[in-house]
């Protein structure tokens, strides 16, 4: 089943998803920008799509319109769209609430909630991406399940309140293990010593992580309770407080959570 | 060129290294642990190796003593060892001092670090294990070169010094990044959510920031300083101060250093 959509968003989402729609079947009909000029841009990447910077999609051919925008311009932008008869109104975001499209012109609203940080510069392999649906209509839901299935086998209908707790454990396990190397990495330029030393440690600390759980798979000074260890490092970090504030406090709560 | 090699200690790092020593063409002569039991059993891992809980080793043949102990032991074990005329006494941990065994009746004394992190149940393939090598004698580091290079092609000769502050980055770049995704299982066991779903997204975050560098790799509600969902995140969390707080810290940590 293929689906004419319109994308309201120019980030890394919308540049993400773009393509990988289109290359699924579906038809781009329009791309909203309120800078015209990066709707523009990501038009380029598909065969034939429209850039606007109105919101007045009321003559649009599209049923599915799909708002991957910032989670602050979500309800400022459902409020003012201009949606047509029948038109389908989903959100990309982990932390925001279904009923926040409540408001929308939209007949129907859902959420269409690909679980994966999205970069420019990164390919993204959409068929490992899983899909987290939402809907209070069935038939919407039933459209966004075979949406999602056209770009990934991994897909899972998830209520909005769980959503919210699966994005604050995705900022655990993303955003914030990314944060973790960023730390190592400037340790490692401080001290004048090549990242590249620590790459395979990272490849095998996350893999083990993942395959025995990370409970099991801790190693290290805190788990070891090694305190001369633990306050030699806070000592060596104490160049930047913020630093050797988490090393403290990640340290006592792996000591803690044994 | 092989080498006689005698293990002192019975833990994760002697585990994995011994039957990679012994595959490398080298001879296991002695396995010392306080717990003999701990050392048979290890000598069941290899052809031919004697448990022993003596710490006399006069009599060894072996010419390198590999003190594969937790960095507490390391001082008490290296000044305690009897060992032979023209032996090599080295450790094998990130944080220990060379001088730490200046006191021992080793004739040359080094370091011996695989940068990596060893747990029991978890296979390691070696020839991508990074050793980190130091001694004082030439003659000893070209000879601690040809053990490592027979177990692995990528080996740096690093100070004391440099190791320690690497061996903090370590911290962060394994055992902190296993934390974090130790947290996020935790959030979805609570949720009663399925860990696997996050799965993918670790993986991404992981390989992106490894290839695009941490800093260009980040995304989240941090970096785009989305306060409103930091907040209800931090509020989601009250259930667990300390991972509240570990949130907290982590975000204004990511937003003052972009």
């Amino acid at each position: 089943m293929n689906f004419s959509i319109a994308i309201i968003g120019t980030g890394n989402v919308a540049w993400h998803l773009i393509p990988a729609l289109e290359d699924a079947g579906h038809t781009i009909t329009e791309i909203y920008g309120r800078d015209i000029e990066k709707a523009e841009q990501l038009t380029g990447r598909v065969y034939e799509a429209e850039a606007t910077d109105d919101l007045d999609f009321s003559e649009s051919k599209a049923e599915i319109f799909i708002l991957a925008v910032s989670d602050t311009a979500i309800v400022e932008l459902a409020d003012e769209l201009i949606l047509p008869e029948d038109s389908i109104l989903v959100h990309t975001s982990g932390s925001v609430s279904l009923e926040m499209l409540g408001y929308s012109s939209a007949t129907y609203t859902g959420i269409f909630y690909p679980l994966q940080t999205f970069s420019k510069g990164r390919e993204i392999d959409f068929s490992e991406v899983p899909f987290l649906l939402e809907s209070d209509d069935q038939t919407t839901l039933q459209k966004l399940q075979k949406l999602a299935k056209s770009l990934s086998p991994i897909q899972y209908v998830v209520k909005s309140k769980d959503r919210k707790a699966l994005h604050v454990a995705a900022v655990f396990a993303g955003n914030f293990t990314n944060h973790m190397i960023r730390i190592a990495e400037e340790i490692m330029n401080r001290q004048g010593l090549d990242f590249e030393m620590l790459k395979p440690l990272v490849i095998e600390a996350v893999s083990k992580s993942l395959q025995l759980g990370a409970k099991k798979a801790q190693t290290g000074p805190a788990i070891r309770e090694d305190f001369t260890t633990l306050e030699n490092h806070y000592q060596f970090l104490n160049y930047n407080e913020s630093v050797a504030e988490i090393y403290k406090l990640i340290s006592q709560d792996i000591i803690d959570s044994q």
